[in-house]
């Protein structure tokens, strides 16, 4: 049993981030490496996260008009090569089939990196006439793009998405489509995923390649690194005149549509992991845990077993038929306390305990993984339980939020001083998100890239009246944005 | 409008059944070609089909244990030879990547045909004793099988499946998984797609490279021709040898694992269309129909038209909060005659009209897509229709199995002459099914389907006690097998 109990223990996240990161997604078994380079495997209880996150977010979604479909996964290397950024962006990290059948292909095919081209040749197809406008439409796929330095979720070969794209008639529509995908995502990974973000625009040299503006949400991690959420381009009729993707407008002229792509993936699982988890291992919001509950029954004598696993299993029916994830943890040859700190390290929302003093009284205690020391325990009548657990969890919810916004709050510093900011961001680790003066230039961008490797994550939107002078060079600046180490 | 109408005209089912089946596909936006040779296009109409199918397929499968997982879309060649019937049936179709990041890659991948492979590298590391069995994981995924004459939904290069992989310590687990799976496909296909199906286990010769038993469900299309809608495969040691997938048992004795693995793909969107669809179109079973039901409100003079509009809406509302996808044709500069054909063609299992007769009577007409002439009709109070509705796509559901049904009886023949046999598989459509007494030899297979171009298509389970003459051979047969031409 010891050597069962150090097999399972993490490394503490405190003393090494990259390490603890690794540990707790093996030993939670949420991913696993492959055989196949760049590429990992979701296993049940990583992808359970996934499908938890993929469904809302598809639903809200499909609330704003726009409708699944399935583009092929192969995109013939001509059609990259048409947009002039957009493969100078991808070219060089893609995978390419030049075999099919036993036979050598006359064009070798790209594993799709992303489907701006391909959708676009059928959107040509099918948008003829402003009738078809807005055309929007969503996939849920498998995209690869060639990366030699895996970091599970957050830099595979491999990785799954969705991209929405959509085609518009002014620019105007596509601006604003734009703008609330990026405000969806927002609410999304704030409320769902319980991540405080910043948002703003990309600076030019972190735009999507064939965009005319990349927006981005950004949450900032526990090591201080920043992480980037998930995009929203607007790619004006870059897209549209490399295909032709053209409609008939009211005076029967010929316009080319005004396009936006949006995505988020699974690098979101990163997030979840990164901005909640501690030294025990995961603390997964309530929403997307596969289990949100997890009861554990005790008794040191066999006599009475009997009495209080029947009461855990009324407690279990009573949870599972008030729609709660949960989970009875009957295994044998297993400790409580080893099932405590296995639950924990996997990172279930909350914990019953049920023994039988417990049962003679009818009362059980709970245990809230966001919280530390005696307060995250409390008694709660076992009649209660069952009303209970949805506020408690709707507590825990906000509760991860809450202490993911102090952290962000307390790591973002803003900085007049190019020296003081440059000795904040030494060193390996992260070192928080700098808020400063730019004046838009891409010398001092880069200036700051390569003597302190933080980059422009986000600038903010609306910041009219602002006037100030660039940390770097010191000219007159009339915004401010968010520059960090990243993922 | 009247060249839009003829524009909208589907080839005559009756006519021509495989032209009519693309028409269909394309006309009704299911569905289009892509320019990637072998790999179509899933539009949003087409796409919902397959989602609302998923999900419901999706939580059965849950409920049998299944978890969700995904593994790498590139599996090593030298993993697809480890077995050797699997890389014999496999190695001529499939899809090799050479070239990743720019440069030549050491060993070629392949795009994942079906992933038995990869999935038993995994589980070698997963399992170790006998604990960690059953191990149960499903994958909904693309799988990519190079071929060069596609049809729409039935054959193509890319295609969208679930593939469910199971482990088990004994071969009787195995078998009887094998089973389970197959009889939820049965009641699956039967009662969500009402498609009627025969069930039974395949021939060797149609076995999946790599089982030592495949079962199958097959349907029978519209032409006569049958389709394998789903496979559950029994591949007893033969993967587990070769990738050393092994457990320790309760007696610390290594043992290879028994497995199963088991698919339905979007090939079953093709069986909806070919087994329901008529002269005029589309037929949606309802419980898989993007829109359930179609209110076109009526008017002929202006001054009726917000009446009009306004019971539609409130009608719209009723049925929405009742939970019934509906669609609400609010079109201008197109006739009702137009809608009604075009809603018709897209297969809306019911379509309600209200016109200012209808307002002013506080009555709607309902018109059923499963039936034809004035039956098709019925009256119904506009204060009744949210309730009654459910009732009626029920109905709906059920008749569609049963017209199916009739004709599956009607085209199912016994043949105990090889002569009548021939006669009846002739000519280039299908000839039904054939129940046939086959000794079992597969020379008498090889000649039905070198002759008539029929093949095995199920043996039915359970045939205890039969015994009649072989219907090629004469020789004596105990078992009654179905024979057909197939997709």
């Amino acid at each position: 049993m010891a050597d069962k109990q150090d097999e399972r223990k993490v490394t503490p996240r405190s003393q090494d981030f990259a390490g603890w990161y690794n540990d707790i997604i093996l030993k939670a078994e949420l991913a696993d490496y492959s055989p196949v380079r760049g590429c990992i495997v979701f296993r049940p209880d990583g992808f359970a996260i996934w499908e938890a996150l993929r469904d809302e977010l598809d639903k809200r979604i499909k609330k704003t008009g726009a409708r699944n479909a399935y583009f092929p996964l192969f995109i013939p290397q001509s059609f990259l090569r048409k947009e002039a950024q957009h493969v100078e962006g991808f070219a060089p990290e893609v995978a390419a089939v030049t075999h099919g059948g036993g036979e050598e292909l006359e064009e070798p095919l790209i594993v799709r990196p992303t489907s701006e081209t391909i959708i676009n040749h059928m959107f040509s197809q099918w948008i003829h006439s402003y009738r078809d406008l807005p055309m929007m439409v969503n996939q849920w796929c498998n995209v690869v793009r060639w990366e030699m330095r895996t970091r599970i979720f957050l830099r595979t070969a491999e990785f799954l998405w969705q991209e929405g794209h959509t085609a518009h008639a002014t620019r105007e529509d596509a601006e604003r489509e734009t703008l609330t995908i990026l405000d969806l995502y927002r609410s999304f990974v704030e409320g769902f995923l319980a991540i405080p973000l910043v948002v703003g625009r990309k600076s030019a040299a972190e735009r999507f390649p064939g965009a005319d503006e990349t927006y981005t949400i950004e949450g900032l991690m526990g090591d201080g690194r920043a992480l980037q959420c998930g995009t929203s381009h607007f790619l004006g009729q870059n897209f549209a005149r490399a295909f032709e993707t053209r409609y008939l407008d009211e005076q029967n002229q010929l316009q080319y549509v005004w396009q936006t792509s949006w995505g988020v993936s699974t690098r979101l699982l990163g997030a979840i992991i990164m901005v909640h988890g501690d030294d025990q291992g995961l603390r997964l919001p309530p929403t997307v845990a596969a289990n949100q509950v997890v009861i554990v029954p005790i008794s040191r004598k066999p006599e009475e077993g009997a009495t209080v696993l029947a009461a855990a299993r009324d407690l279990f029916d009573t949870l599972e038929n008030a729609g709660i994830r949960v989970k009875l943890d009957t295994r044998d040859g297993v400790s409580p306390g080893f099932k405590f700190n296995d639950w924990e390290m996997r990172g279930v929302p909350l914990r019953i305990e049920i023994g039988p003093r417990d049962v003679a009284s009818g009362e059980v205690v709970m245990a809230r993984r966001d919280m530390k020391g005696p307060e995250a325990k409390s008694k709660a009548p076992i009649a209660e339980v069952g009303s209970r657990v949805p506020a408690m969890l709707a507590e825990i919810q906000k509760s991860l939020y809450q202490q993911a916004l102090s952290v962000m709050q307390k790591e973002t510093r803003e900085f007049g001083d190019y020296a003081a900011f440059k000795k904040q961001m030494e060193g390996e680790g992260g070192g928080g998100l700098a808020n400063i003066f730019w004046c838009g230039n891409p010398e001092c961008e880069t200036r700051i890239r390569e003597e302190t490797r933080a980059t422009c994550r986000a600038i903010p939107l609306d910041q009219k009246g602002l006037s100030g002078k660039c940390m770097v060079c010191g000219e007159s600046a009339t915004e401010r944005a968010y520059f960090a180490k990243a993922y």
